[in-house]
């Protein structure tokens, strides 16, 4: 396409602190297995004072999507804020290494680059407390005209929903790229971020949203029903494209009237869940950027997210072109 | 044992970061495959610009040992020095998570802490650039004096004579340890460490050491020969105990007057040699604390070792305890 970018993700940009625990150190932290709670910087360093060693890496919803977005070869974009300090730097060079074009400035002062504890548990399971630091610094002045109007789809989390001035920078996204006729995808990204977003959430996705992501919980809790099924006709009417996750049974996929089931792939070695939705995002996102058809959209997905579970972090470890070349 | 700890480690506080290249890269950047370089600031910064996505994790040759050794239930302290920033941070809360007592004060003004750019090639082999840092504060004063009572065995990394005032620690933490009648071990580090620091390698080893670690290059380089068995029998001559790692091959233990080979164990999936040598001294050190033979020590070293290379990262990341126990 004509466009200089195939898709810009905009997200909360944070490096990933992650390390394994047991199921009961999560009780002993009130922590909800599976999601992601928001903590202050003192909250995230008690608990890291209570883990064993980690392993750092780059992370953030959206930028995980267009890492994968940019090894398999798609053009790509980021905006997200991060502060001129170590893990800034961090986050920095790990986007731009994968050729992402990425111009956001730095912030020089206050709150230092967001981080997130990713807690493993023995089934692979992730648990997330994110400090946001410098991510609340993200406003509608680092949204660049230009470089919206030059993305055929630009890319959203719905974490993005809870830095406040975030929003406002959501929201001139939107209006920009739907003025220039691209398409505007949202993953909802965490049932509890869906529940402290509701009705925004449900207005966001009827009026601006063309290519939908969730998974099983978050459309249930956005629909307010229990029935998946019925969840995503519902996602059907609201959306252009809308692609639902089910863990290793596959996806559910819409496409104006069609509506399908993509079987999952079977993944021999179950590591760490980190980062499935967000490849599963890439992976269609590639696909369609590249005209297939929705069912090889949620095919690709399923693929993409398969390999990511495989290994620690959210971040593809392998060149995802060739894996995805090897497993056609 | 009456000490306070089994083994007190000292060395240069490092926090890696890992990434894949080609063996072009290697040449292109001038670097030689399997080897340390020093680098400026800027030197690394401009490696770092040409690398991929990397992995943060602590690092440092003695503290990988004493991470080994702690993960085996060894009582454990360690001494280097870190800058109070993000990286420091990192490094201290892993060496302390593993229960290791770690009393040295992290800098708040100079270099930053140390990283080092940790280069793997397909063959799983590491080639490292090391920007030292806050390490070239470490000094006599940082060394404290009951600490190092403390401890039965002090270990120290011949990467510590690099840092020039590291090496009045080096001199002042063995005349303390020997005048409390405390061990002292070595660890070569490097053969191009080696040839850096020759003459002062060789008297050191003939006058202030006790357990000697070495690789198959390092003991050659020492020894001026090309035959390692001819550099063991000499290693034997002068210290109590040596050890060489001879890869996939095992090792050559010597102790008084035994010496023998210790068949190496196969190893499925070599991923990144990182850490092999290192993680061999904390097995050899934690079978000798427990007063095995001396064949059952280099047994110990080479299963941990053989843990360590099939996984990106100089640290264990499973409970060395419990897979000591399952491969006994």
């Amino acid at each position: 396409m004509a466009n200089k970018y195939d898709v810009l993700g905009i997200g909360n940009a944070i490096v990933d602190v992650l390390t394994h625990v047991t199921d009961d150190f999560l009780v002993s932290e009130n922590l909800t297995k599976g999601s992601m709670t928001l903590v202050s910087e003192q909250e995230a360093a008690n608990i890291y004072e209570k883990l064993g060693q980690g392993i750092e890496c780059s992370g953030g919803s959206a930028a995980n999507t267009i890492a994968g977005l940019a090894s398999m070869g798609s053009r790509t974009s980021y905006m997200g804020k991060v502060k001129d300090d170590q893990l800034g730097t961090v986050f920095q060079h790990d986007i731009k290494s994968l050729g992402t074009h990425f111009g956001t400035s730095a912030e020089n002062n206050g709150p230092s680059t967001a981080h997130c504890l990713v807690l493993v548990t023995p089934d692979a399971e992730r648990t997330m407390c994110t400090y946001l630091g410098a991510c609340v610094n993200l406003t509608e002045d680092d949204i660049d005209e230009q470089t919206v109007r030059d993305a055929n789809i630009i890319y959203l989390e719905g974490y993005l929903w809870d830095p406040e001035p975030a929003k406002a920078a959501f929201r001139k996204a939107i209006k920009i790229a739907h003025d220039a006729g691209n398409k505007v995808a949202l993953s909802l990204s965490d049932s509890f971020c869906v529940g402290r977003h509701h009705a925004e959430f449900l207005a966001l996705v009827k009026d601006g949203v063309d290519i939908l992501f969730a998974n099983e919980d978050e459309i249930k809790m956005l629909y307010a029903t229990d029935d998946v099924n019925e969840a995503a006709l519902q996602a059907q009417q609201d959306c252009h494209i809308a692609a639902i996750t089910c863990g290793a049974k596959g996806c559910i996929v819409t496409h104006a009237d069609e509506i399908g089931h993509v079987q999952g792939r079977n993944v021999e070695k179950l590591v760490d869940t980190t980062g499935a939705g967000d490849l599963f995002a890439a992976g269609f996102l590639h696909a369609l950027s590249n005209g297939r058809s929705i069912g090889e959209c949620g095919a690709l997905g399923n693929l993409v997210a398969g390999e990511v579970i495989t290994h620690l972090g959210a971040r593809p470890d392998i060149d995802l072109k060739k894996f995805v070349e090897d497993n056609a």
